[in-house]
């Protein structure tokens, strides 16, 4: 039950012109976890920090991944949109090539993709959305893992059709009982002991407490910590040090194929 | 001395949300030319119109080049912005991939690359952004043409670091003794005949008129004909009826290797 | 119950940088029209296109009213962005201050303040955004006549606390059985003529029919024709040429008191 | 010869959407300080962060000014963009109308207006625009005061029309012999007492050092500290506490009428 192995994510690079999350976090981050989410420019990130930060992870031996969100520089992404699954799409795969061709400028390629806070969330529950994102990697990537909750409907579009996945467990956020996280669009300081706590449960005993008192299971193959959470680098000093404590080694996923 | 055949490119794509130049003006005058410039989003462009655009070139059978821009709608890339090589060049790699990945779905290549407006100008004057951006193609994509002016900064750079040039007249604007355009940010309507004269001109003598009254050779691969001129469709198609006429083919450029 | 008077209000300046809707439709439609909704720059509109639209609209005698709307051009804020009413709020106290300043540079006044699109339509059916904003402009200047549907929450909030409002009927619109428009993102080219019948209907007889195949009454102070559908000059001219005819003048409205 | 009082003005509200320069420094800084520049949504600002910046200042009995500056988030306004004055100008006008508004909106006056940035420094330095400028602040406001340095053209400007100005002494920039400021975009971290010993200096001998090691005169209304300078909060501290030390109040300034 155990887990050997598991991935730590956090979101890289999410500054803009010269606006950045803390000073140095980013660089104090990089360092501890084995996947980055760098974004890719709507909600967050612009060329140059882009280019920055593939180079940061490129040097940490980090793996990146595509972080496209809505066009939304002032909300951060974190306001749906109401747009059409096929314009929503389209905005991905620019920022995805975008991303890429700093990929290919360091020499590394691109692991993964993750859909970036209420594009997250919508994909997670609209099935025309997470189809036509999931047809169209399908298309582009075949191979390419897509972050997502093993509750979603972008997990089960995604099995269906054979894109591998990288299923998510959220250190930082609040369970409900549908095994789906509740979305905030601004988080609190959290006590660092307690998010470690929640993280060694999750990946020895394979639960995690919801907002309703109860317990739920949850299986992942990846640990999220947000970069912008209040004391964001204390919680994955803290994760880290536990997970390295417990014997758990924290590496990139191996991507879970279609089954 | 007359040329056989030449290429016709054009700037395409270069709406953004509901605007568009004209109506239509893309879907009729795709036909008439061998490469398309497509706008990338940040002078011009966004991920849908950049989608439909590359989708239309390959049904039309139109080479497709990025055609990255100063981060600057509502200035149309047409002002310069005093910035560092290295952030305008971080500015077209990102815009350069985002083409790439709507290529990739439409399972065509990026034929090649040629910067927009006050950008294009720039890097024709300043070496150390024309070297910079030479020596970034030489990582990203070695055989990417690089389109540009003969008389350019940018040619003799990408001559020097062995990376392939498509060289440009300007059939819609005007030229200086030294060969090289006079920079406008909005243009006047042209008389079709008298631009496809110039053209025919410089394909059969090699000579165009400068507005100091005189001549200069010229010697080019590919003509370019801006689509947001006025009346640019009748350009296009007074052009591609006059080469037509003479015998002289309309394709896409061979590269020119660097000798 | 005929109509001695109306007010015809259009949408004017929905432009942004190069970009226009049409060539000189907005020089075309103005002298026809007696007030001007003018794009405050989230959806549309730059401050040079206010500028000019604020001059035209003075010379052409026509009264000038802020345009707010979701930060989203590439939306043209036609898309529902999910925020707190006290930042939509914030965004449009933003955007009447800008058209309030060019108002002052021309020596004229801001008549009224419509909201755009998706802003329109969720402050039509969200009390709470409707409620803050008119206890805003209740602060800001409580004699500024709000537009608005005579059917919508923000129609009855404004008259619960004393904001003067101008009830709009909605000539390139289908109404539904509620008397709320059907909200559509593009609309088809209309005819002319059906178009001036349903206006001159609305002003005689006070019915409009619903897209059920049945008839609604409705009371107006305005009616507005959108400047971007396709076509939109000609249907100003018939409605005008409708008026007319029918002895019905266009004339700015007189606010309509809190009763 | 020695002040009795000199204004000490900062930037205040450099955000946009999620991002601040540090945590909390516009708070600590607003309470020292007599004049606060409010960033208008164009380098830096947002409607939301505009809103709290007023009603702080307000809180704190702080004067505030627009601080209008180049469309220009990710180069947060220290770009130089080549463009007429007069669309130059109505970027100007916008966002002074903009916080107009919210100045409204809190019942307190709009105070000054300082360009920001790049947009500042073109203007010392070209006659056209400044002219363009102030013209326009007659026509808006002839009683606004315009802050500019005594060396500027703005200032020679603004007093051959009688526009009011404060004459700025910049504490932590380098001075020319020219009596202006060597312009960078990016600021070393300062030794706070040394900032103040600058600053006593040129309120008690009206002297300042150059880059050259010369030492020039210069006189002014108002100190400015920018608030992104590295240790800002440190330096308006030092700057506050050595003023106080000397007997010279901090106060907003008498506007310098046009003699």
């Amino acid at each position: 039950m155990k887990k050997h192995s598991v991935d730590l994510n956090s979101d890289m690079g999410e500054g803009f012109g010269p606006w950045r999350f803390g000073d140095g976090v980013d660089q104090a981050i990089m360092p501890l976890i084995s996947s980055a989410n760098i974004a890719t420019g709507f909600h967050a990130g612009d060329p140059n920090i882009m280019a920055d930060t593939v180079a940061l992870a490129k040097r940490e031996n980090v793996r990146i991944g595509a972080h496209p969100g809505f066009r939304d520089l002032v909300g951060f992404g974190r306001r749906a949109i109401n747009e059409s699954a096929e314009k929503l799409v389209n905005d991905i795969v620019y920022q995805l090539g975008a991303l890429r061709e700093f990929a290919r400028l360091n020499g590394v390629d691109v692991q993964h993709i993750k859909p970036h806070g209420a594009l997250y969330m919508l994909a997670a529950r609209d099935e025309t959305l997470s189809r036509l994102l999931v047809e169209t990697l399908q298309t582009l990537d075949p191979a390419l893992p897509l972050f997502c909750m093993e509750s979603s409907v972008t997990f089960r579009v995604a099995k269906e059709l054979g894109q591998p996945v990288v299923r998510e467990f959220y250190a930082d956020r609040d369970y409900d009982t549908s095994g789906s996280i509740v979305f905030t669009r601004s988080v609190q300081r959290l006590d660092p002991e307690r998010v470690a706590d929640k993280i060694l449960r999750a990946c020895t005993e394979g639960r995690v407490a919801t907002v309703d008192g109860g317990d739920i299971d949850i299986d992942f193959d990846s640990i999220c910590i947000h970069s912008d959470t209040p004391g964001a680098l204390q919680l994955v000093e803290a994760a880290h040090a536990a997970l390295t404590r417990s014997g758990i080694r924290i590496a990139a996923p191996s991507p879970r194929p279609a089954d």
